[in-house]
């Protein structure tokens, strides 16, 4: 048995690619890693590494965060500039025995030094992107503030020697602050992983996900029996309750979990919020999900809807 | 009813400041605030703020957290080079609307444009220590490796209208590498707070605290009806069996905790750590504690203890 879930349809390359290496009783690490580098890699994606879309100042500034779920172990980096695959930087400090979570500068020398690839992470597309949003604040007259496509890719899964892993990427808010950092590299907001139980793994607004520590909730509601759908929509209904009686309004909550036993499950608190699931006994496929009274209904993507994303992903973008 | 707790004897005169606010029915955040940038501020503390001792580079990197228990509103920077407190900038981002948290450069971007102080937080002691140190690893045959002297200020605390707090200060691990963050700045690892339940703070090896959400574990745990004092020692004990059973070692773990109705606890797998305690009950006092039998043992800290904690803090040092 293994298995694997991961955030947004922008997954399914990389777990397809992933899958064919549990499939042949590959680690789970490796799985996740490479799975999270190929959706990195693709210039098209405006949200996660290469393609996405920068901070206030231009600049594309990028976090990622790895949990080992056998040892506990945890890496993460935020705030850096310029490395292709920062996912695979978080995995390598998982590995080191301290200094597990590196920031800004400081990471970027220890992943300069470990040898990771650098690359120039702002395409021309990303600037048009940038470019236009500036001449729509000013029309409007808006401040300049972050502004919706923060689609973190996460994803956890389970290798046939049960070992688990959650692991994510993320540019973050667009037109965030230089410096911010969200949920994603926060080890129990935007990730979390026990192989004795699940692993489980966050998108949507950090600010807001990051209040209810919600990785690491769901990994709990687990461990106390509930499957991982019922996790999932547990912490999400319940963490937006209290936002909304504490703050008036909630962000947009989202979440995927597996459990030991290869079970998953997804919550949101947005429409047609996508998934890519891919198990042992399950081709890699595209959800949708929606809530109704309180529980999500998933149903697979349409040839239609698949065609239609990437088409809009890779529409032709013009400075206005 | 109002009180507080803090990890470590230097939170002393902090909270002592801190507890005239309160007895004054002044707010939590204020008082908290107050009292971190008392530690902070005192330059025989090695371990937070000015004095803190520096990393590998020879730089003071300060990390800080500030979580308020009425709004789930979350604060905090990492990474951060000379501003006198860390601690206030890391409550003012918890006000805002989003870019919570900032990390390194934009940090320091955002606190400049704030007003924040600017100070050197480079000690000559503090050099001395460096210095000292990096001899003892020449002459050991060392490499490079972070060293003891982590101990974060955290303080949980709640007002008279019933607020509740947890906040954090830390220069981090002496001799980490650049940009390293521990559990100090990351909400439910260094700190948690709900106003309804409780909050709890925790100081030790960031990188092992972290791998239990210790905070948030914490407060989850008072939430199903443990008191504070079993909320902490079912946390340290639990994280620490994971540890060892996962890892082989477990760090240093220390917590403190206060539930919503001014109870408090402490635990730690360490021996006499000390902590702070002060209530509308309960003028402020140092107590030292240490683990027997999976419980923990409080004990008052005798006034020549006290004396002499200062006095080896003021000793003289010289450079070997």
């Amino acid at each position: 048995m293994w298995g694997m879930i991961a955030t947004w349809t922008m997954a399914l390359e990389g777990v397809t690619l992933a899958s064919q290496l549990l499939q042949e009783n590959g680690e789970i690490g490796q799985a996740v890693e490479k799975a999270i580098c190929a959706v990195e890699d693709f210039p098209f994606y405006k949200s996660v590494g290469y393609g996405g879309l920068p901070n206030e100042e231009m600049q594309v500034e990028l976090d990622a965060g790895y949990m080992d779920g056998d040892t506990l172990d945890i890496g993460a980096v935020a705030g850096i500039h310029d490395f292709a695959n920062p996912v695979s930087i978080a995995k390598k400090l998982s590995g080191e025995m301290l200094n597990n979570i590196l920031v800004g500068a400081g990471a970027e020398k220890y992943a300069h030094k470990q040898g990771f690839e650098r690359k120039n992470m702002l395409t021309d597309r990303a600037k048009i992107h940038y470019k236009n949003r500036l001449k729509e604040m000013e029309e409007e007259q808006l401040e300049m503030k972050p502004y919706r496509g923060h689609d973190t890719v996460g994803m956890v899964g389970i290798d046939t020697q049960g070992s688990m892993v959650s692991a994510t990427s993320t540019s973050g808010l667009f037109m965030k602050k230089a410096g911010r950092v969200g949920d994603s590299p926060i080890a129990g907001s935007g990730f979390y992983a026990d192989s004795e139980v699940g692993a489980a793994t966050a998108t949507g607004l950090g600010e807001d996900l990051m209040k209810g520590c919600i990785s690491y909730e769901i990994v709990h509601l687990m461990n106390t029996g509930l499957s991982p759908q019922a996790a999932c929509e547990t912490a999400v209904n319940h963490l937006e309750k209290q936002l909304l009686k504490r703050k008036g309004s909630a962000g947009d909550l989202s979440v995927v979990a597996m459990n030991a036993q290869g079970e998953w499950g997804c919550a949101t608190n947005i429409e047609n919020f996508s998934f890519v699931v891919a198990t042992s006994t399950q081709a890699p496929t595209v959800y949708l999900t929606n809530r109704v009274d309180g529980h999500c209904v998933h149903e697979k993507a349409s040839e239609e809807w698949l065609k239609n994303y990437m088409t809009t992903r890779m529409a032709p973008l013009e400075e206005k």
